[in-house]
């Protein structure tokens, strides 16, 4: 029984060597992981270091933010770095975005959209050099998604020559942008404008907020912070209300349409294109902000899976590592396999925005409709999936996974919000929906419809042909099974919609009647062309068959567990029966203990950086206990005897030295 | 169009009324919500005030949390109150055990339990007045769940009558102890005990860590508080280090267990009760630390949703408040459904338990299996439920749940660590399938088993004998359902286990290969004995018709949504045909609309203050958007100037000035 000798576990002296158990994981790759990152082509190295982040306020955080993100600016300008280059999006990704200014970059951006020439040459450059700060003011308190019914004003002044803008009501103030609360200049504020008494619609107006001298608020101006949020604390989220604060008539964003000196209101060119920005934004945000996370978060608890040791499996045996259990097994490979599928779809996505891109360069917009459905159902599925996913993986790592020193609440805490930000899920799953039944409809007569939905109108086997559990590693099969139950669940959604309005329910009511079944039905859609476009990527890559194997396992626990955890879709019309349920659980079992001998290298293919980890359980070299103890000891709590103490505890205390 | 007037929006104007929507949904109660109140005995008012709470650091919440256990200590002692009293337990309701010394509690309750007469007479009295600050120092860094593997190591000296304490590894620090990490003085340690080099397992020792004089650390010890969590921050969790720490003979609890001057070690009495001690904490647990905060976050979340409008059901309308979307009443409405489930359920659990404990004292201890595998199954059942309920809770109120301002985050991290702590919960899952499994196998074989666990060797119908819609709001119909699935997946898995070991896989692998499946089938019976008690519950309430009305409505919600939730296990067998699945959806869905009528006087029957609710998005009085206002203004980044702003900012935009 070895006896513990001072210093033995003090600082460092574990750091340097690899848990042994992590690296036997390393040696028995069935892959090449270097060959494996190089295609996922996900270097990420990070330049910053990160320590102490888990103990800082929100004042901390948001300086911090500040500092890096003037100090990046500098290095863009020195080196020429843009805004769209891969230097940005490399810093970006290292640092978690943990950057300030975020928003500046919209405000930036929606100038060069909206604005005209002038306004432009104007903005553009004072914005690029952070000679101004800027912030993009849209949501509301009273109203996120409902754009209609965005409630400040712009009235035009005529003699003037200028607009004046208010905000009427308390549920009016502008709330949530960020950079806002603390550090923003100007702002583009949206409001409805009125010209003449007439109410002309939403338009953006430049609005200066603070002063360029002394950062105090201007005239008419209320605005701040709006205080703690579950993450995203490095962000001033702002609140802004506006009394009587006038603009000048060519503050009025003027690209698309401009109040002329006498009132007169024009409108030019198409607006089409606004909706193509959003489509934009959640495309990218699927990779940024939500495959990423996960990744990490597979990193973190598959690396800690293996370190830690629990109870055994058979009994006189060492301690079993916990990914030996098939119930850890069944917690993370399946989310270790959904970030590869979600990495493939974000790639899919981007294609077919660069190719809708083109044509709209083209002016053709047809492919509009397709893409904004696209992006609003993949964007939630994926987010949806993804969060509950990086939850999984934090209680699979138990109390150690509660600490945020490993890193997981944060994940946690700052996916969850991509479920609501850029379109709550659930109405983008109805858009996409409203997109489906429409093209079902069409499709049903005839008419020509996309070639992603083609298959809502073909005819697929009434029953599945599996015939025993191997058939269901057949990309084949399980592929047909999912296009089967999306097509089934859009037709059964669009018959019903049918037979509610012929029984004389009103369109808009019936449509609400549906509208549980018809996010379910987008979501199936979703999740078809995951599984398709995830056995098509195994496809391609015959000229690597050690990747290809190790890929074409994933890819089938990916569609089986998507099986086995909605069984009963499949099984609704007999198209999956009993039988073969159990040979898709058998074979889906079957596949963890294939996978789990992968999935260290599996999840270091990522290659992530352990600074941007930021795990005491997730780090290259496994060494978890040391690094918490670590950690622990930097807490804000440990540098200090408590005033609690003198002013609770010790008048108690005092009076049981006599009696012990 | 109105114009904003100054100081119209500003502190308090709006609050005393109540925003007229909230009381409209008041004033068409199908039901009196007084009467359901008292039956539901949920007074919780709170005599604390909770501002603030939001904003502070980990320092300041561990310093509130103390003040406020040495205030309310010293009230009891005032009123002679008692820690099982019903003023404490309403005191930690009210408080949501935002308190210190909890972990206090369980030092002093060892103790009782395990020590001696002359133990207790020495220790309880300065533990229950404060004069000493006790822990419970049982988990280590490397082991949780596995008791048996912890690494801590006492061994005694003879020479000395004195047992030398140690920590003989890293991984065998005491990692997590709550009042370990800045205010104990003394903590039971859990330890393996050595006498002249054999070890007879774990043993508790009370020890020294912080002196009485001037709380520094005692020689040998090294101890601190493990920093961040994902909540919790009010209690110092903490880490401990034993090196040659010697404590005398005396200070090993001996009621079962002593080693005496010589050396010899005695073990007398049952130490089978202590097994009865967790599932008195897994059962208590279920309503203090889940319950309540589920039916927090939907009082908070339902009250919103009837304030917040948001786009239209029909043109031409005023927007339509966002309970009134199918899509958030099957959100939220579930929620509510199950939050009475598992308070029925919790009160189920409380009447099983005090049967058990008066067979107990009548040394008879038959009950303990089926107790204790009960805790166990709905302990887990009920915090993973809720978990996900909360979070469905905060989703559904869009970017204002977000904010802490609305509670639910808070509630959210605090809830999810109800899965981890008391038991893993797939641990929990495997321990109860191990008891079912078990009973199983004994009524196949006629053997007598616990009333409750019967219906595993019934004989159900093979076919669901629902003819319509209406048919399944018949709690015969949708009971009957549960169990035979409950049966069957028992029943299955069984067949595997047997059907692997009888091909020769060795019998603690097969158990492994089946484990997945018998979490599975213990969920399913916690989930059918839940649903049948609801059922029961609502059939004895008929002397309250207009209680038992609404209540079986929420009996049938909650069980049709958990079969359209899990239609998979009820379809498998054709129990339940495709088309009984669409009579289940479409009763299920008209449910939605009945409950969503009373669904505001259904959570104000919780009765919850609003200090105890402590939500901007859920006091009484629904004015949403002013207290979200006026509570971002207290936060301290508003309370200054960053100092990101002279440091970063202004010499960028002083170089503005002349430019604009």
């Amino acid at each position: 029984m070895a006896l513990m000798e001072t210093g033995k576990y003090s600082q460092g002296s574990l750091l340097g060597s690899v848990n042994p158990d992590l690296a036997s994981e390393r040696q028995t790759a069935s892959f090449s992981v270097e060959k494996l990152t190089a295609w996922l082509d996900g270097a990420l190295r990070s330049p910053w270091p990160r320590e102490n982040q888990y103990f800082e306020s929100q004042n901390e955080r948001y300086e911090a933010a500040v500092r890096k993100a003037v100090h990046l600016q500098k290095k863009m300008d020195e080196m020429g770095w843009t805004e769209n280059g891969p230097e940005f999006k490399y810093i970006y990704r290292a640092l978690s975005g943990d950057l300030a200014f975020l928003l500046h970059r919209i405000f930036t951006r929606s100038i060069s959209m909206l604005g005209s020439d002038q306004q432009i040459a104007k903005w553009i450059p004072l914005a690029t050099q952070y000679q101004l700060i800027g912030s993009y003011a849209q949501t509301e308190l009273g109203h996120g998604t409902y754009l209609q019914g965005l409630e400040t004003t712009a009235v035009f002044d005529i003699t003037t020559q200028e607009f004046v803008l208010n905000t009427p009501n308390i549920s009016a103030m502008k709330w949530w942008p960020g950079d806002m609360g603390r550090s923003a200049t100007h702002t583009v504020v949206f409001a409805q404008l009125y010209v003449n008494g007439k109410c002309y619609g939403l338009h953006p107006f430049i609005v200066q907020i603070r002063s360029l001298q002394d950062h105090s608020l201007c005239p008419g101006i209320t605005a701040g912070d709006i205080g703690p949020k579950m993450n995203f604390e490095h962000i001033d989220n702002g609140y802004l209300m506006l009394q009587n604060v006038r603009v000048p008539r060519e503050n009025m964003l003027s690209k698309f349409c401009e109040v002329q000196p006498d009132g007169t209101y024009v409108r030019r060119g198409s607006q089409k294109i606004n909706y193509f920005t959003m489509t934009t934004v959640r495309i990218s945000l699927i990779l940024d902000e939500v495959v990423i996370p996960l990744m990490k978060a597979c990193t973190i608890a598959i690396r800690y899976s293996v370190v830690r040791r629990q109870s055994k499996l058979k009994p006189g045996e060492q301690e079993a590592k916990i990914l030996d259990y098939q119930t850890q097994q069944e917690k993370l490979l399946p989310q270790l396999a959904a970030a590869y599928a979600f990495y493939f779809i974000s790639d899919y996505l981007q294609e077919l925005f660069d190719r809708g891109y083109r044509e709209i360069q083209r002016k053709n917009f047809d492919m509009l409709p397709e893409l904004h459905a696209f992006s609003s159902g993949f964007k939630a599925m994926v987010t949806q999936y993804s969060t509950s996913a990086v939850e999984i993986c934090l209680r699979a790592c138990g109390g150690h996974g509660y600490s945020l020193l490993s890193g997981l609440p944060s994940l946690y805490t700052k996916i969850v919000a991509s479920c609501i930000y850029e379109g709550e899920n659930t109405i983008l799953f109805l858009q996409t929906a409203r997109f489906l039944i429409k093209c079902f409809m069409a499709a049903s007569t005839g008419q020509p419809v996309p070639p992603s939905v083609t298959y809502l109108a073909a005819v697929t086997p009434e029953k599945c042909p599996a015939k025993n559990k191997l058939d269901f590693l057949s990309p084949d099969i399980y592929t047909e099974a999912y296009q089967h139950m999306a097509a089934r669940l859009i037709n059964s959604t669009a018959a019903k919609l049918q037979d509610l309005v012929q029984s004389g329910v009103k369109k808009h009511d019936a449509w609400n009647q549906c509208t549980v079944q018809l996010a379910q039905a987008a979501k199936a859609h979703c999740h078809y062309i995951t599984v398709k476009n995830f056995a098509e990527t195994v496809e391609k890559l015959e000229t690597q068959p050690g990747i290809q194997k190790i890929m074409k396992h994933l890819c089938d626990l990916f569609a089986l567990h998507g099986i086995f955890s909605n069984a009963g879709v499949f099984l609704h019309d007999g198209y999956i029966s009993g039988a073969q349920m159990d040979m898709v659980t058998a074979s889906y079992l079957d596949l963890l203990a294939v996978i789990r001998k992968d999935a260290v290298p599996l999840v270091d293919a990522f290659d992530f950086t352990d600074k941007t980890l930021n795990s005491a359980l997730g780090s290259y070299d496994g060494q978890v206990y040391q690094r918490l103890y670590e950690w622990a000891q930097k807490s804000p709590t440990n540098k200090q005897i408590s005033p609690a103490y003198e002013r609770y505890l010790k008048p108690l205390l005092h009076k049981t030295l006599s009696k012990l």
